[in-house]
């Protein structure tokens, strides 16, 4: 809808750009076409979360499963679809039948370039460990989505960050948008 | 529950620090206390987003009023409530009797060190024309709570971006977990 001068590039680091269009300083991955984050959700309605160690914020937190997309050279040529399934695996040990899109949109609209695509995860089966790949150490947590709200309060007060996503995501698996995808493909 | 050596800084720009710690890049806005985001209800349940060009993007971008705490000197010592209250107003027109804490966690656990605190803004009354203050101009939208779902979706279909905390948000304003306090105070 409209367009602006190209960036100047203020540093390249090796997975993030620091730039600058005029005075407005943002941030831009250098190192991937994408993120995704999954909203993984078993038949018998048990909600799946990962919990790691962020080094930005120093904390524990509780989010749904994402990664990037072609971030490495083994797998080059990922779509949505086939990098969700990719991450959903890698981090929880479930392979997924379904992947649907549930919505996109900026990460920070004030502070970053980059976009997220968060998709719901269904047809799930528990094929393996899960726990990241050899960079990561993930916890699961399986939680029936009648009790995630109560579980959740639990773990901000033990001092888990939550992910304030989780609950974009939870609008979503609650279904309370009837023309919503989730409702009318699973 | 942790803790991380200091981050070593790669880039001191006006707003937003580009730091690193070990091989792990991040950023963190150095121009204030805090990030607040208000999301706004009248009595008559219409809900209230604004609309702004976002230069990271380069779109047009709906959200909820949003902004940050004390990154001005004129008006120092602000609180997450005072901080709420002066967004809306100056976005949106809006005053506010209450300002009710729904959340709070990080912006991007993977790219950066600051958090976000989500607000639910209540009482409201029209004062003023919101638009921002003088480096901002954005438009105002309010939506009955109802209709929302399909308004989002046609904004998007008409190329604006939607920012996926509109979810959380809603989540919370649609009262789906009844133990939140907007279902205990309002």
């Amino acid at each position: 809808m409209t367009s602006r001068p190209d960036p100047e590039i203020i540093h390249e680091g090796r997975f993030i750009r620091f730039q600058k269009v005029g005075d407005w300083e943002f941030i831009q991955r250098n190192n991937c076409t994408g993120i995704v984050i999954i909203v993984p959700m078993t038949d018998d309605q048990q909600v799946i979360f990962v919990e790691q160690y962020r080094p930005p914020v120093d904390k524990f937190v509780i989010e749904f499963p994402a990664g990037l997309l072609n971030d490495r050279a083994d797998y080059p040529d990922e779509s949505i679809e086939s990098g969700a399934k990719r991450e959903l695996m890698e981090e929880t040990g479930y392979r997924a039948e379904q992947i649907i899109p549930l919505l996109d949109g900026p990460i920070s609209a004030g502070s970053s370039a980059d976009t997220v695509t968060m998709v719901r995860a269904a047809g799930l089966t528990k094929v393996g460990t899960g726990g990241g790949d050899e960079t990561e150490s993930i916890r699961i947590h399986e939680v029936k989505l009648s009790d995630v709200d109560a579980w959740l309060e639990h773990q901000r007060q033990q001092g888990f960050m939550i992910e304030p996503k989780i609950y974009s995501g939870l609008y979503f698996l609650k279904s309370y948008n009837s023309s919503l995808p989730n409702k009318v493909n699973l």
